[in-house]
């Protein structure tokens, strides 16, 4: 009931009253002025439908009380031949589910009542449009007759008469068409429309507690996850009508700040002589609500002052449905408003910042997507839907990495890199990437491939670099021979125009303009961040045994200085993750090729020798970048192979030559190497520390130039932190193999250059046997690093290229897993391992540095696991550094909570 | 001491004297005639080295008094002048380490007691050959002088006094050559050939001692696994000359049974005039022990019976050394006898039934090398010498299945099966195997590959099917175009012969004869097999919390029936493992590749049903062959593109036939496929349940032959007992998407065939994840079986083709890994993650059926892991079977002997 103050919680209010029915409740408490109505709580849905749908003992003769209360608040009387009351009987669940359930409107309308409302109203085409309404709502919904059974001849009348649109037909209509509409019920049924205004109540009430459990609200509830035992309250509220005059009724949608940006200003739309739904469905140009301001400023002052209180009460912006009937102010609906990520972020410090939430709840309102929605370029909604509309859509993929790119599509990496350095935006399309193609992927402004997985070598480098990317655009047809490549009918060819959209997973034929968000204008997000920060570097913000009690720190993955100070100043505490193999691209992978390729030492000495002076140059900017905070260094990962010609394709060269008797020797040669480096499963073959321990040579030449780097830095003043990072161990002594060696020419090199420096050896756990062996591990490791990616790989043995691309969707839309592995952490199997293996780490070794540097690193669910099991930081694309400093401090709120309560 | 009775374990006093003291001590206090001496503890030793090769005080007083009981019980008198005693120095560890360390002989000969030998021998040739023999060892041993620096200038003497061999010396040579021995001595450290006798013991304790680290021996237990800090012990012993006259002294080495054989008779060699090392050396020809017992019959008597006290009392075999001067017969040394696995085998379940040991015993002294001994046929020894003598040792590799084999050689399965069914023996030769060459391995005698390792296709499947085989024998090239194999300067041409010694990992270019053992003959072999199955049937050998207490079951992989009744034979309790895939070999390949590659539904179908009409009556035979007994079915598991032909050498046919524009449009569609198919790492991609998953039909299909075929089994009389096991699940949600299909469809052919029967769904565990979440999986499934292949793989990241014949090999040698994780159980991580998923799964569902059906269920330690883990059963290949048997029981012997104590 209305009058009844609940002195639960908000939430539990709306547990019970449902959203609908607790914010009506909650405005008739604070005196704001709402139609009279009751509410009959979702406990009573339960019930009836626990009692195989029927109405428990008490609920009628409780409704009726309640019913008689609403007539004298009203002076109005269900049936009533004067002033006869007209309720609306309204869902309202716990949790929102738009659309999804019931609504009846115009109850209490009959031949009798409809006669005394065009008394009252002298308007009976209003009177006869609200009656059919309620005949054809009540058949539909109440009766289960399918919608068309009123459409048709509906639409029969008005061809018959020549009517275009509903507003043109008069009251005459209306009355033979609700006769019309009461000879379907009849002809449907069997029985005619119910006259009785009780009846009609009490049919519809059970018909909104039945579309609790209709298939659709059944669906969406799976869908969300929403749980299917909460019923819905039902609403029977007073009908208020805004359509009964020009100068004085009318109705609104108003917004307590702007839902777009954030500003503090009411924000609205407005129309006279005009019912809710108008408005929203846009029938008539709404006004601004500057309009009710000068005709009716009395009900204007008394609107913002009720939604100041609503704000006041809710501590957030508020999304309010008011009605004026003849000059009387009704509140319909009160919620949170939704807005932008943008108003998300504004709003929420705004709101703290006027002490209306303290910044503990800022933060958790805003959420990693209102965070992310600030990052990247993105498409002009409109712009995108004449595109489709005009059948631009190329293709659709899975969206990779967000944000908005525009450019001319180039095959082929040295050409987007060509072109690019042209000043040419440039979109790449491939079928799949491979390291060598990182600077041209670099150079464009956006690429998609055939094939792949969110975490395939092109969707990690598009996000590691910002760059808008769609993988796995499988219908799409590259013809690299004519450089074309065709989907949906549409022919791109080399050069052609076209519009990436990594938010959305679609390809548009198209040159669609992009707004290029900064995030340096992002005033409030940076402030939000920093009280992230903050509130994580609070002694016992986790219970961590053996571990930091200080909240999980974010760190950045780069290889590059000016990623490094890019991620720094997007908030990153050091380099979690440095790919030495990256600095081998482009032009320099040609030295690494003649180091694998040469037979003679000499020459391998001599490309050694060039790519260590090319790195130490690479280390020192990196250091000096990231003065005073620590980069870790991962030796070099990938197999050799990968810096060399794909076997397929120089079989088909060498064949091709031979075939013809054409002397190919160089391809021959390079063909006999790479068969002789061809493994069947490379991502388990001679990679990581495996390659490291059979090339010694290249260990040595990395740590020197680790080392000369950091010397370098060090003699300029700068503060290098170097960790040394061993990728892909899995037995302790793969790390026995190497830690001696490296520290001895660590030593040597520190001797010769006179510095003194320290740094830690540490390794990646991304094997699921070095997980299970960690204790023993952290004997030797100084600091571990989780690779997620990998190790999700191996503990679901799914290689990721080919399983995100194939079976791997098909288990996501037939759940047969409940999510993509490789987006956010397993924490059933994958993280079972991270648990036990930071559980023995730290057993072995308290207080080590523990660390995720996968593409988990700045997710937000995963980031939130992270924290929860311990883990030191988080190391994430710069990109991503903002959502990561965001989810770790989500993570951290409900034990801060407790702290702050004790 | 001798004279004490060490009232330890026989183990104990072997630690306290080494094996050598020790069985002197045990001979003593037999009342066996030793000679006189005494034993330095090992004790003893550690504490010398512990204080930096110092005696320990008072280990010299006990020494002296040691020697001074030695001179009382020989009545003669270190450096005495009228019976001077002589005495070897010698080592003795508690392991045996042969030739490890050193031995001093004949000291206490100096130029005094020379003389004195020479008046109690009258023999100046033999004294003077010992004191040159003392001076020469104590030269090489105590004091280090390089052996050349005494051999050369014997040479010289020899070159130019015209001898040929030593035996022509005279005693003036010898006098001679001691002199220039002594000369050597002096010139190389400055200092005279001691003629102190005591300083003589002295030094040469001490060098026994230090030689307990010298790197020799040092190495040698790095390599056996023996701890360093054993220490020697160190055994002065009055030397006993065989060598003093023809008619009454002697020496002799036997056998209490026959070494061969196990045959129960006295088995061993006799010389006359002759010292022990001569016998062992062969320099005369030995004669028989007859020959003993006819000059010396009371010697003779005297050593059967005190041969028989030792053999009693050790209750084992023992290998005698003995020495008999002057009519006097001396025990020098007893030990456990080394023989073959027949005679171990045999002598053990001799001594069991002569009531000497128990069956528990009896199966302790047999290992699983003894077994599998038995189980191949091999090669004649002296045959295998001839062979490569006259250069015809081709190549070597990775000794995959053992066994010996001899044949013609072919490089294509087709050819192989061809030639075979003509009845000729062939070898194949390939660089690797597939499935699709199976028919044509199974039909080889044998088999070589160049690349693979010990757990690749080739060495799994002839593993599995008994066939010697060696693969990644990489030095071996071979042409296919020419069809020859090249390597060491032979060139072997298509039919050629050679001999493939699976157990040595030896290529043989010649046709070497071979002897083919049965075990229908191995009378006491099957006995003892049976002892081992009754004991592990008893309740309670195991200590299994909600798993089976008795011990583990021995089941076999088998795909056949012929083979499904030889692992019935060999003992196995059921298939653990039958690989469907293996029934799609040969002639039905082409039918699987025409479902794979058919674009219209019908032509898929039709082959389906072939394939189930073959599989349907494959099945009813392997379940009859089984009557009674469990067989786990596994649904199809690898990848599609295996069926189909490479996709590089396709590549390379579409480039050549494209290039000189030759219509191949075979080739063409192909490619495209294969194409389609092909992964970037198919071991974790599409295949096992994700296969199943995506090409349902192919359950639909394998199912349906299951059951059609136990019904049809069922109807004649048999008892089949089916379950289906479902490969690579990673997920529970994997299993949920074809339980209730398998179900369904099952229901309904038992229900239209009218047959009832109990059948069980069940995974294998072979990806970590799956041991992770085990206790999830048994919700569902209702047995588990490790697969313990992949699972290493998995769990280490290595490919197993891949790192076997690459990294994998330098992890081992270099100490990186202690063991090849594909042949011996990782215990550490593999076994960790097992351990995990047995207790998970078991609080699930107690008492459930878990296995391993991976290439380790064969392999002794592996199988004594599973028992202690708590495993139901392990499946191996039928050959493997009887040595799966014995380790299973070695298993659980200590807790069947606490048992019995209790």
């Amino acid at each position: 009931m209305l009058e009844k103050e609940y002195d639960g919680s908000w939430d539990k209010i709306k547990r019970v009253l449902g959203g609908k029915g607790a914010g009506l409740a909650k405005m008739y408490s604070l005196g704001i002025p709402v139609p009279p109505g009751y509410t009959i709580t979702t406990a009573g849905c339960n019930k009836f439908i626990a009692l195989g749908n029927v109405f428990p003992p008490g609920m009628e003769e409780q409704c009726l009380s309640a019913l008689k209360r609403v007539e004298e608040l009203t002076g109005k009387v269900l049936g009533g031949t004067e002033r006869p009351l007209l309720v609306a009987c309204r869902s309202g669940a716990y949790m929102s589910m738009p659309g999804m359930m019931d609504t009846v409107l115009n109850i209490g309308l009959n031949d009798v009542t409809a006669q005394a409302m065009i008394k009252l109203t002298g308007d009976a085409r209003f009177v006869y449009d609200s009656y059919r309404r309620l005949v054809q709502g009540f058949g539909t919904i109440v009766l289960n007759i399918p919608d068309e059974a009123f459409e048709e001849p509906l639409d029969e009348y008005m061809k018959e008469h020549k009517y275009a649109y509903d507003n043109e037909l008069k009251a005459e209509d209306w009355i033979r068409i609700t006769d019309i509409f009461k000879g379907v019920i009849k002809s449907q049924t069997g029985s005619d429309f119910p006259q009785d205004p009780y009846k009609q109540v009490e049919l519809s009430t059970k018909a909104v507690f039945l579309s609790w459990n209709n298939k659709r609200a059944f669906d969406y509830r799976n869908v969300e996850g929403i749980p299917h035992d909460l019923g819905t309250a039902v609403n029977i509220v007073a009908m208020i009508f805004g359509n009964m005059g020009d100068e004085d009724s009318g109705t609104g949608v108003a917004f307590t700040r702007n839902p777009s940006t954030g500003n503090k200003e009411i924000y609205g739309e407005f129309l006279f002589n005009a019912q809710g739904e108008d408005v929203v469905a846009g029938i008539r140009n709404t006004l601004p609500l500057q309009a009710l301001k000068d005709k009716l400023p009395q009900c204007f002052d008394q609107f913002i002052e009720n939604s100041k209180r609503l704000e006041d009460y809710f501590k957030d912006m508020q999304d309010i449905e008011f009605t004026i009937e003849k000059g009387k102010l009704y509140f319909l609906q009160t919620r949170n408003a939704k807005r932008t990520g943008l108003a998300k972020i504004k709003t929420s410090v705004t709101f703290c910042k006027e002490g209306l939430i303290d910044k503990m709840t800022a933060i958790e309102r805003v959420t990693p997507k209102d965070v992310d929605s600030l990052l990247h370029p993105m498409f002009n909604d409109s712009e995108l839907e004449k595109a489709i509309k005009t059948g631009k859509l190329f293709a659709e993929g899975v969206n990779a990495s967000p944000g908005a790119a525009v450019g001319r599509i180039f095959f082929d990496a040295d050409k987007c890199k060509e072109m690019a350095d042209q000043g040419m935006p440039v979109i790449m399309v491939r079928r799949f990437t491979k390291p060598d193609d990182v600077h041209g992927m670099i150079a464009s402004k956006g690429l998609f491939t055939a094939e792949g997985g969110a975490t395939s070598h092109a969707a990690v480098v598009a996000r590691q670099f910002g760059i808008p990317c769609i993988v796995g655009a499988s219908e799409i047809q590259i013809d690299m021979k004519n450089l074309t490549v065709k989907s949906r009918g549409i022919l791109l060819k080399e050069g052609d125009w076209c519009s990436v959209d990594g938010t959305t997973g679609k390809i548009y034929a198209a040159k669609i303009p992009t707004k290029e968000p900064s995030l340096d204008d992002q005033k409030e997000l940076l402030e939000l961040l920093d009280w992230c920060d903050e509130l994580r570097e609070i002694e016992g913000v986790r219970e961590n045994p053996n571990g930091p009690t200080r909240g999980l720190q974010v760190w950045a993955n780069s290889d590059k200085a000016d990623d490094a100070l890019k991620a720094r100043s997007f908030g990153a505490k050091g380099i979690g993750l440095c790919r030495t193999e990256h600095m081998f691209l482009g032009a320099r992978s040609e030295i690494l090729a003649r180091f694998i390729i040469a037979d003679e030492e000499e020459v391998k000495t001599k490309a050694l020798n060039e790519l260590q002076a090319l790195q130490t140059s690479d280390f020192e900017e990196i250091f000096t970048a990231m003065t005073e905070l620590p980069v870790i260094i991962r030796l070099l990962d990938p197999p050799l192979h990968e810096f060399l010609e794909d076997l397929v394709s120089l079989t088909e060269k060498v064949a091709t030559s031979r075939a013809l008797k054409i002397d190919d020797e160089k391809n021959e040669i390079m063909l006999s190497h790479v068969k002789k480096l061809h493994e069947s499963n490379p991502m388990m073959g001679l990679r990581g520390v495996r390659l490291l321990i059979v090339k010694r040579e290249l260990v040595k030449m990395q740590v020197s130039a680790i080392f000369n780097g950091a010397c370098n830095a060090k003699g300029k003043g700068f503060v290098p932190i170097p960790e040394i990072m061993i990728p892909l161990v899995s037995h302790k002594g793969e790390l026995d193999s190497l830690q001696p060696e490296i520290e001895e020419l660590a030593a040597v090199i520190l001797k010769e250059r006179g510095v003194e420096m320290e740094y830690k050896f540490g390794t990646m756990l991304e094997i699921p046997r070095a997980c299970v062996v960690s204790g023993n591990l952290a004997k030797s490791a100084q600091f571990f690093s989780f690779g997620t990616n990998d190790l999700t790989q191996m503990t679901f043995g799914f290689s990721r290229d080919d399983a995100e691309s194939g079976f791997l969707l098909k288990y996501i839309n037939d759940g047969i897993l409940p999510e993509n592995p490789f987006k956010t952490i397993d924490q059933e199997g994958v993280g079972s391992l991270m648990k036990m293996a930071v559980k023995s780490g730290r057993e072995e070794r308290p207080m080590m540095d523990i660390g995720i540097c996968g593409e988990h690193g700045g997710e937000p669910k995963s980031v939130e696991f992270c924290s929860s099991i311990g883990l030191t930081y988080v190391s994430c694309s710069p990109f991503r550094v903002p959502i990561a400093r965001l989810s770790a401090t989500h993570a951290i709120i409900p034990l801060l909570r407790k702290m702050k309560k004790n």
